[in-house]
């Protein structure tokens, strides 16, 4: 039975500083919420003796073992190879994700280079595990060894990958090995507007350590907190239940969803709901409203358009901002915000229309209107909304929390809550 | 002489998932920055034999132990103990650093609970690192083992006072230590539009081992190929140069920048050089375009806006494509390419005008135009340009390749290559 993981991760990209190490802890968290214990995480740079000491070192402490990276088609991706060597087993070449391989370079009429049938070998009595993102596909290998039975899981260092194979095919096997009776139900509760500290505080206390496990995680600008609960299968969904009730009871509308949904998700799902349609004029948040609402399949049915309104005579040629309320109160103003809004749905036919201005930085500030001065407006059937807020942080942060304001502006519109109550200012 | 570090970091915090371990990160960069190579990475919960186990792993593994956390007040901190122990000597007891601490919880009018007086308790011989912005300081311990000099660094887990005390103690011991030995120079390609298994043939057999490393990191657009060189500081300089012109050579117009840039710097910085403006017009890229352009500071000043547009509707009424021109060829067309272009560009004023449109699934492909059919166009003093792609991937993937394309035809009709031979579809 397994109890106890490993997590390897190669690459010189981590052990030159040059990226954070996101996949070991996704990999430790989904580990832990399995009921697994990690005993270390390994990572070494691309060189062979240090990989293979990474897994002999796993190997001795652990059943399983999670390796990323380290199998892409270059000279410097040694992982199979290595884990061969070590499992003292050859490598067979399938034919099949060879075939695979080649079908996935025709269909984007490329020609494959030779060396990315690197990519369809794999240590003799390898489980191969699908992966639909790219050409290399992960495995599986179960080895006796003095010091037991091991597992060896290989899977990509790309992420997006990564994630989907974990999810779709590593996690339920290590469910089922891990035996025990015991099931794990997890719940994520997505929230905007309330600081890591202050969401620990709200919860304080709700959930104790034999009903649950509560984790946070903030991915700027939101935060999740995360339940886990953990028993026989017949209680476990009531206490998941119960637990979360608790939990919304006690952070309310700062909660913008539940489960794996981005807050464009969420607003997306809305506009659909609700049949609405909606338009942006954005200027300091550059497009990225528009970007993470058309990252939404299928918002093609309520996202007409945007007017990317950088210049003053973009505002006024394309959206009908007035030159004097401009000259008058700035183009980083409550007015200018208000036209800007009206402007875009007017002329996108939508019944939504939301407008953000502001001073992204790291220039442009002024005395009265420092740098993260921002203004939002929202124009639909007989509202108009309008509010000023004070952002801070570097200019991607700035342009990231204006872009999350514009977006839970319409989540709010649409569920009838107070609008110009969205954010976190007063903290 | 110190060439070798190793990182530990401890803490059930990040085994378990709860937190990212970004100190490793911020570590290894320095590291590296320093001219050290980073042997391994090696994260522990706070379980007694792992600490243990994790210091004899690094202690063969490299001159330099670099550990954070494990040095709190509480019971589960025990990284001190274990170190004592590891390197057999007593702890010692600091008066000097009790007063500190005495006091710093006085300036707080706060009482101190008797065990922080647990921070003042030392390994015999440890030179002690000063943190002006907590309560534990950290310490460095000189051992000569069976595997020669060893140096253990100490530091806590908060980035916010370890950071400050390797900055102002660590890096500098660490520079002289390191000495007029080796240095490591490193320098990164920016490519686009070459496979990371292309790249790998093309620059095949031109870097020797004993001259430099390769390595490649595929951040999706974009693949980066760094050249990395180690050797006496009199000569590592020219052998850089004399690589890196070999990989020129090879990789050619491929390379949009080196050095840690990315495509919206280097279209941005092009646009300030040349005096030029340019304005998008989207549709497929839904906002990426001007988001990643945006993200540049300053792109005010050659950035004058886009249109987003999504329906035909704002096709129509915002940039001026004929109703016929839909009719005809479709919104996903090259005509309506190049009306858009020509539209975003008169109405907006600027030198340079680029438009994408095209389908970016998951619906709305047909037998003609499946899901991933794009077409760029780019008009310009005397110019217009267009081409269809066929790009490939889900959603978010040809939201980013359409983007990455745009901005590096931007690239090219400013460097005056050839602009539609962007792209990967003739390999």
């Amino acid at each position: 039975m397994i109890e106890r993981a490993a997590i390897l991760s190669t690459g010189d990209e981590i052990t030159t500083g040059k990226v954070v190490d996101s996949n070991s802890n996704y990999l430790a968290d989904k580990l832990v919420e399995a009921g697994i214990d990690v005993a270390a995480v390994l990572t070494v740079g691309d060189v062979p003796e240090r990989i293979t000491w990474a897994w002999q070192q796993a190997m001795e402490k652990a059943d399983v073992i999670i390796s990323t990276g380290g199998i892409g088609p270059t000279a410097d991706d040694l992982t199979t190879e290595l884990v061969a060597k070590l499992a003292g087993v050859e490598l067979f070449f399938s034919e099949e994700v060879a075939n695979n391989i080649r079908r996935l370079f025709a269909s984007l009429n490329r020609t494959m280079p030779e060396n990315n049938l690197k990519q369809a070998r794999f240590p003799k009595g390898a489980e191969i595990i699908v992966n639909h993102l790219g050409t290399a596909p992960g495995y599986r290998l179960d080895l006796d060894t003095p010091h037991g039975k091991k597992h060896l899981i290989v899977l990509p260092g790309v992420p997006r990958e990564m994630k989907p194979m974990m999810e779709e095919t590593v996690l339920p096997w290590l469910r089922q090995m891990r035996g025990g009776g015991e099931v794990f139900l997890t719940r994520a509760f997505q929230t905007f507007g309330i600081s890591e500290s202050g969401l620990d505080e709200a919860v304080a206390g709700t959930v104790a350590d034999h009903e649950g496990r509560l984790a946070f995680r903030a991915s700027f600008p939101q935060i999740s907190l995360k339940v886990t609960v953990r028993g026989k299968p017949n209680e476990v969904e009531a206490r998941l239940e119960e637990l979360s009730n608790r939990i919304r009871s006690r952070v309310g509308s700062y909660v913008y969803g539940e489960g794996d949904v981005t807050m464009e998700d969420v607003v997306g799902t809305l506009l659909k709901q609700h049949g609405k349609t909606v338009a942006f004029a954005e200027s300091c948040s550059g497009g990225l409203v528009s970007h993470r609402l058309t990252n939404v399949p299928g918002s093609s049915a309520y996202f007409h358009g945007s007017v990317l309104a950088y210049a003053d005579a973009a505002k006024i040629n394309l959206l009908g901002v007035k030159p004097e309320t401009i000259k008058l109160h700035g183009s980083v103003s409550e007015e200018t915000a208000r036209e800007m809004a009206t402007g875009v749905r007017e002329r996108l036919g939508t019944n939504i229309g939301v407008a953000v201005t502001g001073i992204a930085g790291p220039g442009g500030g002024t005395p009265e209107k420092p740098v993260g001065t921002a203004f939002l407006a929202l124009a639909a059937d007989g509202v108009l909304v309008a509010r000023k807020y004070q952002l801070w942080g570097n200019r991607d942060w700035i342009k990231t929390l204006a872009a999350q304001l514009a977006l839970d502006w319409v989540r709010r519109s649409l569920l009838g809550i107070p609008i110009a109550e969205s954010g976190f200012i007063r903290r």
